[in-house]
C-alpha cells in the first residue's frame, strides 16, 4: 500500500510552525508495512485543499491529513473533504455525541461554533478524538482511504494510535504481509559512533531494516523486519537485538524504546528505594522528568531547585566555605548539594547538578556547557565533572538532566565507572 | 508570485528527520512578499522527483528545492531535475571551480564522487555554496524558475541569503510586495471561545487574515496581512491588535507572541523582584519553565519540589496540624506551602502547587485535575482551586504550572481578580 501524508493550515505553510507531524505519522505507517511515498502541505484555502485531496485520492491507496478540524471559520478541512470527494457536510450524531461528552467532562456547554465540528462529508466514518473537541473521520475518495485528524500533536498521536492504525489493521487483513520493530534507547555515544558500532548488522542480518533515530540527546537505534511468519520474524529480531546490545553495552538504557527517567525510576522502584535531588543548571527538570512518570510519587521524594547561593546553604546545608572555597559550580559543591538533598528528604539515592547552561556566565576555567554532577549514597558520595559543547540553553539542560538520571541509572545497576 | 517548496529525501519522508527547511524557505520567501501555497516531499526515488518537478513546474512561479546534490550515489535531484526538463547533464566548469576552492578550504583533493556534483542540466545556471561541496543550480521548467539547493540547513540557509534572495529581487522589479504578522498569547479562553470574541474582525479588517494556534494550553492569535505600503500595512495590523486585545482582554498575555514564562519573567524583573516556588504535583515543571528563560536567575531564587509531606514539613515549614487537617491538597496548605517558599528563600514573591496530576490519587471529594495554588507577597496570602479535566498527567502538570504562573501575572499586574 502506498501512502501520502498532508498537513493544512498557514502557519505551516507561511513557516510560522514547523510540521513535526509528517514526520510522525510517516513512521508510524512504515512500522505497520506501509509505504510512505509523499508529504505536502496547503494553507487554509478549501480550493487548494479541495484540488491536492483530488490528487491524492488519484495517486495513494491510504492518506492521512492534519489541521483545519477546529470549531473556528479557518478550519475548512471537512468543507474541503466534501468538495473533493462530490458530496455534501451531513450532520453526524456520533461526531456531536463525541464533541458533547468531551466538552462535559470539561466542564463547558456545547456552542455554536462546536456544532460546526459535528458536519462531516456524507459517507464518512467519525474518529473518535478523546483529548480535543475536533473529532476526526474516515473517508473514501475514489481509490483512497484519507484519515483526517487534527492537526494538534497529542491530539492527532492519540487519534492515531486509537483510531487510524486499528483501521489500518482492518484494511491489511487477509494480505498476510506485517511488520515488526524494536526500539533500543541508547545515551552517550554520538549517532555516528552508534552506526559505527552497528556496521556489519544488515551483513550478518540482511533481513532486519536498521534506522537510528535521535531525538536529543536520545539515540534510538530501530530494527524494522518484515515478513508472513512472526514466529521466525521474532527470533531473528531477538538475535538482531542481541547483536545491537552486545555492540552497544551500556550506552543501551532500554530494549522497549524507554525513557531515561522511566528506566531509572523503574530500578528505584525494584530497589524499593527513594531519590531526593538538588538542581542548580537544570532548573527542575530533572525532578520535572522524574514526575512525568506515573507512579513516580513510589519514589520521589523531593527536589531542591537552589538557583540562589543563599537556598543552597538554607535548603541543601552546603558549607558557606565550600561555596567560598571552589564556588557554585564545583564537584565538592555537588556532592554537598547531592548529599544535602538525600539527608533532609530521608532518601536512598540523592543526585545534584551544578553548571552553566548560558547563554551568559561562562569563564575561560568553566564555559558555558560545564556542570558537575553529584550522586549521593547512604556510604558514598561521588561527583563528576562534564563539559558539553552545545551553545544552547535548552539542549544544555537537557543533556545535564539526562546524564544526571543517567548516573544514577548506572548506580543502581552497579556500573559506574563502565562506559562500554 | 506563486512559490512552492520540496524536499527531498527517504531520511525526511520516513520520518527518520524532521524536515525543518520548508518552514525557513517559507519565511524569507513570504518576506519577500512571495505567497508560498504548497510544501511538498519526496524520497530518493528519481522518477518521484522528476514527477514532482512537472508538476510544480505547471502550478508555480518559483520554486526552492533542496537535498539530493550530494556526492554519493542516492543523490539524484540533478539528474531528476535534468529529467524533468528534458535536458542533458553537462559539465559545468563553474560548479567545478566553486567545488574545488571549498576543498582547497578544506585541505582537502577532488575526488572523482566530487565530478559527478559538477553535472548539472543543460541551461542552468549554478549557484556558489561556500561552506560545503554541493553547488545549487537555477533552471526555468516551463513558467517555474527553480532554485535547488543543498539539503544541509546551514548550506541551505546560506544559499538562500547569498544566491536565492538576491535573484528573486531581480525576479521582481518593482512588483515587490510583502507580508506581516503578528502573535497574540492568550490563555484561559477555550479556542472557540476566543473565535467567539473576535467574530466581526475580518469584517471591520477585511484585508486582515486571522489564524487560530492551540500549543496546549495557549491559544495563539494571528494576524496575517499583504501589501505594498508598509506603512499602511502596520497601522492597519496595530488596530486589527488594539480589536483583539480588547476583545480578549487580560486572557491576552503577550501581544508579540511570548511564552507565559517569558512574561511573567519580564514583570519580575520590572520590578526588581524575585520568585521562589513551591511545587507538589508539577513536579519542577513551573521552575523548569522559569528558568528556560535566558537570564532568569536575575528573579528566580528557589523551588522546593516536595512531593512528600515530610519534606513538606522540613523544607517549606507547612504545620503538620494543616497537613493533618485539610491534606496536602487544599488552599490553606497551598498558602503554606507558597508562603514557606517565599521566606525561605527570602524572594518577594511565593507560588505553590498541590494537587492531583493523576493517573492515580483521586478521590470523589478531590478527582484527578484537581489543584490548590497559593499566591504569596510580603503582605498576602492568596489560595485558589481549580478543577480542570485532562485525563492526563502531562497535561494536568502544564495546566497546572500555566495557571500558577498566570496568577503571578496578574498578581504583578494588580489583576488578580480580573478575568475579562
Amino acid at each position: 500500500m502506498k501512502a501520502e501524508t498532508l498537513a493544512t493550515g498557514d502557519e505551516i505553510l507561511t513557516g510560522a510552525v514547523i510540521d513535526s507531524n509528517s514526520a510522525y505519522i510517516a513512521q508510524k505507517l512504515e512500522e505497520t508495512g506501509i509505504e510512505v511515498v509523499r508529504h505536502g502541505c496547503v494553507g487554509d484555502n478549501i480550493e487548494a485543499i479541495a484540488a491536492i485531496l483530488k490528487e491524492i485520492s488519484t495517486r495513494a491507496d491510504l492518506a492521512v491529513i492534519t489541521g483545519g478540524l477546529g470549531p473556528t471559520l479557518d478550519d475548512i478541512t471537512a468543507d474541503a473533504a466534501a468538495r473533493a470527494a462530490g458530496v455534501e457536510l451531513v450532520f453526524d450524531r456520533e461526531a456531536m455525541s463525541c464533541i458533547e461528552n468531551f466538552l462535559k467532562t470539561q466542564g463547558r456547554d456545547v456552542i455554536a461554533l462546536n456544532k460546526k465540528q459535528a458536519m462531516l462529508p456524507e459517507g464518512s466514518e467519525c474518529l473518535f478524538n478523546s483529548v480535543g473537541t475536533a473529532p476526526g473521520f474516515v473517508l473514501k475518495i475514489s481509490r483512497c482511504v484519507f484519515f483526517f485528524l487534527p492537526g494538534v500533536p497529542s491530539e492527532m498521536r492519540m487519534m492515531i494510535s486509537d483510531g487510524v492504525l486499528p483501521w489500518i489493521n482492518k484494511l491489511q487483513k487477509g494480505k498476510k504481509s506485517f511488520s515488526l520493530v524494536k526500539t533500543i534507547s541508547t545515551f552517550g555515544l554520538a549517532e555516528a559512533a552508534v552506526n559505527e558500532r552497528l556496521a556489519g548488522l544488515t551483513k550478518k542480518f540482511p533481513k532486519i531494516k536498521l534506522g537510528l533515530r535521535a531525538r536529543f540527546p536520545i539515540i534510538y537505534v530501530k530494527l524494522y523486519v518484515r515478513g508472513k511468519n512472526k514466529e521466525k520474524a521474532d527470533i531473528l529480531l531477538e538475535k538482531a537485538l542481541e547483536f545491537v546490545l552486545n555492540k552497544i553495552g551500556n550506552f543501551a538504557f532500554s530494549a522497549d524504546g524507554e525513557s531515561m527517567e522511566t528506566v531509572a525510576g523503574s530500578l528505584l522502584r525494584k530497589e524499593k528505594a527513594t531519590i531526593a535531588v538538588a538542581e542548580s543548571c537544570t532548573g527542575g527538570l530533572i525532578s520535572n522528568l522524574l514526575t512525568n512518570v506515573p507512579g513516580s510519587s513510589d519514589y520521589f521524594l523531593f527536589s531542591g531547585v537552589t538557583y540562589s547561593n543563599k537556598a543552597k546553604i538554607k535548603v541543601l546545608g552546603v558549607s558557606e566555605a565550600t561555596l567560598k572555597k571552589c564556588g557554585a559550580v564545583h564537584e565538592e559543591t555537588a556532592k554537598e548539594m547531592a548529599d544535602g538533598a538525600r539527608r533532609i528528604a530521608g532518601a536512598t539515592y540523592g543526585i545534584s547538578t551544578s553548571g552553566i547552561a548560558g547563554p551568559g556566565g561562562g569563564t575561560n576555567e568553566k564555559p558555558v556547557g560545564t556542570v558537575c554532577i553529584g550522586v549521593a549514597t547512604a556510604d558514598s558520595v561521588e561527583a563528576y565533572r562534564f563539559n558539553f559543547q552545545f551553545n544552547e540553553r535548552s539542549r544544555n539542560k537537557m543533556i545535564f538532566s539526562i546524564t544526571a538520571l543517567d548516573l544514577l541509572r548506572r548506580q543502581l545497576l552497579g556500573k559506574t565507572s563502565e562506559t562500554h
